[in-house]
């Protein structure tokens, strides 16, 4: 016997619906490529989507085909994210960040139909535009004064023209809510990328997920700067939350310099922003050199890689910002875990409660988790016992856009390729990837711990941990470490600092110094070409 | 095409797997009809859960029928609601201050097949077990040592012995989401009742959106104690809230007055309360009278009717107790509005502020609502505008039970009844239920206005105004009031006390005193009895 309620679809273009609608007022503030500040309204970004929905249909988009994005944070960018998926089209956001001939690649096996770019990409499309085979038109988005002089794009059209032709008045469609809504492909460091195809029902119901108070906590008084690109997993949601949510919105545009934040965080009085590490340290540094502070920011989620702690002590203990570890994958929408604390948690000393807060967190209501051994049996939760972390949930996704790889699930749940434990209070800690634990006599070493002892280290300006070959334990951990421009130091010098911090046995056999380490499009270090390059490396020194 | 997601169904038996695996150590307390202070843990109401989900298979309920309860707010009612939702069948939850009728005739209407009672009501059970046609067993909700010794009730189970019984291992089945989860009967003022079938899917959807920052915001962080009963729309949906949060809950049981409250207010360090206005004037006198105040509470959640603004400041003012105003209705699950203020509002000072919390609020995301005039033309948010107020969305019924009264529907809304205004910030407020609105002269005059201004009258206990009719503008508003024991007031004095608070036109014509007001079951105005009683009153007065 089903219930008597009424059918109504989860769909995306019902968060734009709403935001209007009860929260028309509240602004989206755009840092944009051409320099200035733009203001604009909840409601005139409802009428702007729908004159954008009106003009994608004109250029000939139907149901399912897929549109592409290469473009930052900023109201156009959302105008897109609403107006093609709102449509029953599908966005698919290309990460600017890789190379050319990978977006070649991701644009063709997406088939996508049209490309919409920022100005600052305009060299990059037209490094791709007479290799990709389906793109059938380029917008730039931009208004008329802003276009290039001179293209070499064949017919390229001007965002604001297209808006400026069309009518604003669009009855946003209902369909099943299973549609697909959004494309993002992974950046896996080997292989082909793969494709996570969204729907409208996995993104509303990850959306209020993601909003709920242990979770990313949105609401309608808060001021959300999302650093996190739009092009990486649909800046982790908050382009969709705010809008369920009615938060004032300010996007940073390109300019992730800490200058530039510090400035937006303070004159849009920004409460709650969300990115990765390594801007961090940018807006850190730039706030510790000119003696600055944060007026209103009082949360920052933190992502993509763990947070180092002296920055999470930086954050807390200097300036009154609370960080919150969130987990998540391109697979997952992408929240998994956020770190918020439990009462009992609350009354922790400042190190141990830093200890909880080291953590990936627990997991949010539909998302359901496990570890598991090497035999696919579940593993306790008992803080020590690292396994494999399995997913499940309505917004995990099933299988890649057209089948890539296969099907991807192991009885139903999805392996996420992290190794974790997770404690009695089902807090969550990533100990390394799977494929980059180090197997030392039938033991694994994470070698993630090992990077941040090295990196506390005042010398190392980067360190991985890998593994190499090994006589006798078939793999034992390398260090391969870059030390800080004019910084001195020695392979032993660096060992000794390990002492005590650690097992004597996860200490690593030997240190590598290089210049650089190879970096991925996310940032990201590319461990396998130093396992690579350093497979041999203490079978040649035994 | 569609996305690529995990096809998870939302079902409710999905919150307490995640309460026990996530918040397994998290506190469940309950006051019991047996008098004394019960706890346990999330994980051993899922396990408790899971023997009752067998023991009421035991007992031949299947898929889709109906377990009926008459209960208070405590642990195995709570245990009830997992365990035959999460099962498969319908819990439907009787409102035990009906009249034994109205019970018999509820019972038969929704053919349930078993009876789940606390001791208080062995008396109501014994007066209409012979009377229902489709109750097979009845079950006290006690242990041994307390079952009645002597009852005519034929095979009178106790609830204890069967969980004793029974296994606490139980798979928690899948099905379609849209499958029915349980049952609530409104209680309405004329007509037979009629009934709100939820699903898995309604109530999960509402569970998410419920617990929203801006809505009731519920964390782990939060100690519940809902007063609304779990007779009532599901006290509001929280024992479904505080397993996808993970809070602590604490039941209050049959001891609802303001020392038993205060007592476990304080006892258990609950942060937040949700009831209607009635049980926090009692909770006030008490605390006034022993000069105490609240340690750890900090909001409370007040819907059903509207909240007098001396309560609001008596909370608010004195006692730092934030009141949160909620609108709904069975028919909604029943949250529709929640009056969270918007960033511009907090800034405005005391007196505007209450202005604004007076009002119903502001939609969650999920429920979209708009008022319309006679001609059902949707009216303009201005504040002022007033019309029948409908809504729409997942949560909110498409029908009633067995399709009684047709269907409900317009145009895909569900006419609430309520006649409310929508300011420009989206905060509506319910001016009159559309049978009680006074229509003088082609004009609606609201009567709750008018009722609040003479309940704020030192000398008035109670108040009602309903429409009389009257020759020359066919209705016009009279005023019944019960004077507070041996206070003194006349009906010039009264209407005298009406000047400058409102247009001179919507004053009463007359005012009646009467020794007391019809109440309903959930304590409502019975207004249409004495629309009955008074309807001549001022034809017979001219």
């Amino acid at each position: 016997m089903n219930g008597l309620m009424q059918q109504q679809p989860l769909l995306i273009s019902n968060l734009l619906i709403h935001a209007e609608r009860h929260h028309g007022e509240q602004e989206v503030v755009s840092r944009r490529v051409e320099g200035d500040i733009h203001r604009q309204t909840y409601r005139e970004l409802a009428r702007r989507s729908r004159r954008l929905a009106n003009a994608v249909a004109g250029l000939g988009i139907g149901f399912g085909d897929r549109v592409a994005t290469l473009a930052w944070n900023g109201y156009r960018h959302m105008e897109l994210y609403y107006a093609v998926s709102g449509s029953g089209a599908v966005l698919h956001t290309l990460n600017p960040r890789l190379h050319p001939d990978q977006v070649v690649w991701i644009a063709d096996h997406a088939e996508d139909q049209v490309l919409f770019f920022d100005l600052t990409f305009l060299p990059l499309v037209e490094a791709v535009a007479d290799r990709v085979k389906t793109i059938k038109a380029f917008v730039a988005m931009t208004d008329r004064a802003h276009m290039p002089t001179s293209s070499k794009l064949p017919g390229l059209l001007c965002y604001e023209d297209l808006l400026a032709a069309a009518s604003d008045q669009f009855s946003w469609p209902s369909f099943d809510e299973n549609t697909a809504s959004s494309l993002c492909y992974t950046s896996g460091t080997t292989g082909n990328p793969k494709g996570a195809l969204y729907s409208h029902r996995s993104t509303v119901l990850h959306t209020y997920a993601a909003a709920l108070p242990d979770a990313l906590n949105c609401s309608a008084r808060d001021t959300i700067l999302p650093v996190v690109p739009m092009f990486h997993v649909n800046a982790w949601g908050l382009p969709y939350a705010a809008c369920m949510v009615g938060a004032k919105l300010v996007f940073p545009g390109p300019f992730l310099d800490g200058k530039s934040l510090h400035e937006l965080f303070e004159g849009e009085r920004v409460t709650v922003s969300a990115g990765v590490p390594t801007v961090w340290q940018g807006l850190l540094t730039h706030v510790e050199a000119n003696n600055l502070g944060f007026s209103t920011m009082r949360r920052t989620i933190i992502g993509g890689s763990a947070c180092p702690p002296a920055m999470m002590r930086a954050f807390q203990d200097r300036y009154d910002v609370t960080v919150l570890h969130a987990w998540g994958m391109t697979e997952l929408s992408p929240v998994g875990t956020v770190c918020t604390l439990k009462p009992r948690q609350l009354e922790l000393n400042g190190e141990q409660r830093l200890g909880v807060q080291a953590k990936q967190g627990r997991s949010v209501f539909g998302v359901d988790m496990k570890i598991v051994g090497d035999d696919g049996a579940e593993l306790p939760w008992d803080g020590k016992t690292s396994g494999e972390l399995m997913v499940r949930g309505p917004w995990i996704i099933a299988s890649y856009f057209k089948n890539a790889g296969g099907d991807p699930l192991v009885d139903g749940w999805f392996p996420t390729g992290d190794v974790a434990n997770i404690d009695t209070d089902g807090f969550m800690q990533i100990t390394d990837r799977a494929k980059d634990v180090i197997k030392s006599g039938g033991e694994w070493i994470g070698s993630i711990d090992l990077e941040n002892i090295a990196m506390a280290h005042p010398a190392v300006a980067m360190a991985a941990c890998i593994a190499a070959k090994h006589a006798k334990w078939d793999e034992r951990p390398l260090l391969v470490v870059v030390r800080k421009p004019g910084a001195e130091l020695t392979r032993q010098e660096l060992l000794a600092f390990f002492e005590g911090k650690i097992a004597k046995w996860w200490t690593p056999d030997d240190v590598v110094f290089v210049d650089a380490i190879p970096l991925g499009a996310t940032g990201k270090m590319l461990k396998n070409r130093l396992r690579e390059q350093f497979a041999d490396h203490l079978l040649n020194a035994a």
